[in-house]
């Protein structure tokens, strides 16, 4: 199984989230795995992808902005982003992307 | 210094390139930061977020479309993907996305 997320034709929509974290740490992991298995369950969810050393890079895909909206506004999200303002990110930005044509590389070396 | 990418008010585009590597790196982490200074002096260029773990994934923004297809096609750059595909990656993935909304959060507490 690859990690890098399996996307349809374009256009879809990508959510670009980077970020910096404080040093305080305690119930990130575990509400980050609780936030993937949940967006994983909203309508028009397309994948996933993630990735951090100094910045932490999520990026998840969607259908469309209407399913944006809703995972969003989910009220279990909106707790954890809640938390996420108060406790373990020191700075974010959030893009929200129309993509509009992918292309992919896969080779058997390895 | 913000590591997050400072960007202008959208619209402005972002090319998500999400990657999974060979157990062959000797040259890359030489050609990846070349890659990042060039990058930098092109026309149009925005900014640039890079994380890797289990995948990585290298975001850089750009004024439009005839910047992101100038840098692919620049001389230098075509070398590193062409040493990329044969050498370093075993999966990527490119996305060209339209940059629609963004929204930023900072704070001090940490």
């Amino acid at each position: 199984m690859s990690l890098i997320a399996q996307t349809p034709k374009p256009p879809y929509y990508a959510v670009i989230f980077t970020s910096t974290q404080t040093d305080e740490l305690e119930g990130y992991a575990e509400m980050a795995a609780r936030m993937e298995t949940l967006a994983k369950e909203q309508p028009g969810y397309l994948g996933f992808e993630a990735a951090r050393n100094d910045i932490g890079i999520a990026v998840s895909y969607w259908r469309d902005l209407e399913s944006i909206r809703l995972w969003k506004a989910d009220v279990e999200h909106m707790t954890a982003q809640s938390a996420g303002r108060e406790r373990w990110y020191s700075e974010y930005v959030t893009r929200i992307c129309l993509v509009e044509r992918d292309y992919a590389f896969s080779d058997n070396k390895s």
